[in-house]
């Protein structure tokens, strides 16, 4: 059941005084009927001394420790999954298929990251036993705040990867919901508060807390025990919580996932050759709504005669789809005034609109592109710009003029070798993922995933945010040196009793000293 | 010879208008010959815009390329060692067994490094091929500015740990000189340089800039085309730098390993039974005229009964030593003014200096030295402080009342397993390296090795600045989604060709796909 109260280790509290808020069906534009609780900052102060109080015991949890508790999630989650599946759909207005879709990759993230754990080698063991006795692996970072998405109710909210992977890495977690979905925050959170208890946790290790102020996650940024923070949303709201950290007395990482246009690069032989791809980019451009971090928001085209028209062609693709509002009225406004903007600017050649003008694709030259920042910005919905280019050069100039990107896709022929090279080199330094084929939307949960790219896509590039690489946000290296054998942790003991796949003296091997 | 120009992106150029500044023997106070000519706004932006240009072809420099390059760094600068030992002599005033055994630790580092790239393993090449084709390695983060270090003119400076790991990740480097060896500086500088036209390398991998002022680095700090500062100093000069990274437009990452007091906490038992404690302290402290970086500035002891008098025995170590001056009559006039202050400091139960003046040992009890914060700071310089503590509870609140440093050292007996687990608990939040047996003084090499820690020791504890891991500071992800195999780069491709290590599918394997 969803009270609408704040979680601080280990106790739903209810204060009266509170500040309340609600939440909106974005179909229906109804109120929910549950007051929700804004969390006060006495709550944040407790929450955060709890998670600090906890985090000695906290980061010598074993790998099977959080495995368990990894596990007990799942088993809480899918106890009410139908409850769950419910509430998300009536806050987010996303169909039951998207949410079942998110709940299971929610689930299968999780379970990536019990395979993490059950292999062990990401704390990179690291002996060298030639001169002074020394042993490295990496240990957790300390308290984590993460903050919930807009956009993915449940895959990048409150048992989404941020969290699951601080968990993973022995760092106990603060969650600050977001508003727009708190409901569903709540039940999730509910979940892991009862993996907590079932796996005899200190109760520190998770807080939730609510509200609708940016005063919540200042404090909670601000506080000298956090120790790193996780965020997905708008540029303006990860910048400002890295700014925030910066200017502490001591500064913290924080991994800000910001946004991109995912730029998709299309060769003139490609153009003409693949009858499928104005379909294909239209289908990319419009799901979800468009609210995909991944949503190629400009397309650059080499299109010399200027007669293949791509823009018109995506256009006939999704003149007749009906979508779902995005998520919030907030956004959906947001998008609306974006679109706006960009109907009445006469630098766009061409400007079209789906019938339910929720999907708008334009077009512009080249040149007017490189020439005015403005058209570089995101438009966060289901709209793509198309950027008509008259040769290959434009095309490589045009990429060149682009900040930092999740991602950049190349769509090329095999006689294209020349271009995609240079493209690819530009591109390196560009954007976290490139592909070579389809389409950006859709990312895998692997270890080889990389989502993240340089600023503004991110605040850091040397990082991802999904993926099991994801836990190495959470970890720093400590070095033991000539320690006894009983102290050291066990990832390091001569009889490596976990088994491990450790590097000694420079080779890999799971061998004991 | 030393001519006092600067390199810009391989020109040595002269401007008869720039500010001059001179050198000077701390031994005689006398100033050297040359006029070294401080770099121009001029000079800097063009070799950021040489070293920035030079990226995409230095980025694809494969390891082999990598390697000669670094190989023949170490020929040139063998071919100089007598002019460079005597130059450093003379501006340093360390000793010649010092400066040979630096500049053989600056050859071995390379050859560190060397071997780093014989075995490609570093960039992590991950490939996963169920589902959408991915594969994932690291790649270089574009231009990196490195600060020389004061305290070591070779090992920490223009051919220095930050510099040769920035090579070795195929990153253009621009060095900013110290001012305290501007002459050993320059002399490295030529040898890089040489090294690079043997090479046939681009000329924008390296520029080397000089110069008193601190506007030469905000200029290069401040710059859109810099991607990544290393700087070992003082905690306002590198805090000073990180700020400005972090205020630019887009912010970059700063690896400012900036000091710390290196805590040496000792049972009772220990200091009961050792007798030669006193001594090897004495050593750790005074080596190098205690200008290492983990220099022990802080030693807490367990004396209940307070008669053990730990600081009188160290003190008596050190009476009669004669340490050479210290690296700069800046660093000389700052120690002895902090000396001063501790020497009125009625707070200290005891302070002691050799007859020389140089080093000095101070003692205080545990409960002035918890509320009293200015006695945590650090005296770079050979001197320590002894807090004695008369419960090993008190000793664990030492710890705990301790901000973040590169190393900690914890001497007991195998009957103290009990206090040193909570110690080591203490601990690990607390420094990057952690010692059980000896002094911190000392890094070794390795790929072990962490020389690093929490805030304010340094700004990013995730990060060793000593070792083959100092690498991954200049390196970040980038995923190839379904890219084709003649695209990929060699240690992604199929067959494998640098017959690399690699995790294919989750397993770590040198197999062809």
């Amino acid at each position: 059941m969803i009270e609408g109260k704040n979680l601080i280790a280990g106790i739903w509290e209810s204060q009266s005084d509170s500040i309340k808020f609600k939440t909106v069906n974005p179909k229906t534009q109804q109120e929910l009927a549950v007051d929700f609780q804004q969390a006060t900052p006495d709550q944040i102060s407790r929450a955060v001394e709890a998670a600090s109080a906890s985090f000695p015991q906290v980061s010598e949890l074993t790998f099977s420790d959080r495995i368990r508790f990894l596990e007990c999630i799942v088993e809480e989650l899918e106890s009410i999954q139908p409850e769950l599946i419910a509430t998300y759909q009536l806050e987010s207005a996303l169909p039951e298929g998207r949410a079942n879709g998110e709940f299971q990759r929610t689930v299968d993230q999780i379970s990536r990251f019990v395979e993490l754990l059950k292999k062990g080698t990401f704390v990179k063991a690291t002996l060298h036993t030639a001169g002074p006795d020394l042993r490295k692996m990496l240990a957790p970072l300390g308290l984590i705040v993460i903050f919930g998405a807009s956009n993915f109710p449940l895959a990048f909210s409150t048992a989404g990867g941020d969290t699951i992977s601080a968990f993973a890495a022995a760092c106990p977690v603060i969650v600050k919901a977001h508003p727009y979905h708190a409901g569903t925050s709540e039940l999730v959170a509910q979940a892991i508060s009862k993996a907590v208890t079932r796996c005899d946790l200190p109760h520190g290790i998770f807080s939730h807390l609510g509200g609708q102020s940016h005063d919540i996650g200042g404090q909670l940024v601000s506080h000298p025990a956090v120790k790193g923070v996780g965020f997905t949303g708008s540029f303006a709201g990860g910048k400002a919580l890295y700014d925030l950290a910066q200017q502490r007395g001591q500064p913290i990482p924080v991994f800000a996932e910001m946004g991109s246009i995912n730029p998709i690069f299309i060769t003139e032989s490609k153009l003409q050759s693949d009858g499928a791809l104005a379909e294909a980019i239209a289908q990319s451009v419009t799901l979800g709504t468009g609210q995909f971090c991944t949503n190629p928001g400009l397309i650059v085209a080499c299109d010399p005669s200027g007669q293949f028209d791509l823009a018109q062609k995506i256009s006939d693709s999704i003149r007749d789809l009906e979508l779902p509002p995005m998520v919030h009225s907030n956004i959906q406004a947001q998008y609306d005034k974006q679109l706006f903007g960009l109907q009445g600017n006469d630098k766009l050649d061409k400007f079209f609109k789906s019938k339910t003008c929720a999907a708008a694709i334009g077009s512009v030259s080249a040149a007017t592109f490189l020439s005015d920042t403005s058209l570089k910005e995101e438009v966060f919905g289901p709209f793509t710009l198309v950027v008509v280019c008259n040769s290959s050069e434009v095309l490589l100039a045009v990429a060149g003029a682009l900040e930092g990107q999740l991602t950049a896709t190349v769509l090329g022929e095999s006689s294209d070798a020349t271009i995609l090279k240079s493209l690819l080199s530009q591109l390196k330094s560009k954007a976290g993922r490139i592909l070579f084929q389809g389409v950006p939307t859709g990312v895998a949960v692997t270890e080889a995933m990389q989502h993240g790219g340089p600023f503004p896509a991110t605040t850091d590039s040397r990082f991802t945010s999904v993926g099991t690489d994801a836990i190495y946000r959470w970890l720093r290296p400590v070095a033991f040196q000539d320690c006894p054998n009983a102290l050291l942790p066990d990832a390091l003991k001569d009889e490596n009793p976990l088994n491990l796949l450790r590097t000694v003296n420079g080779e890999f091997t799971t061998a004991t000293l």
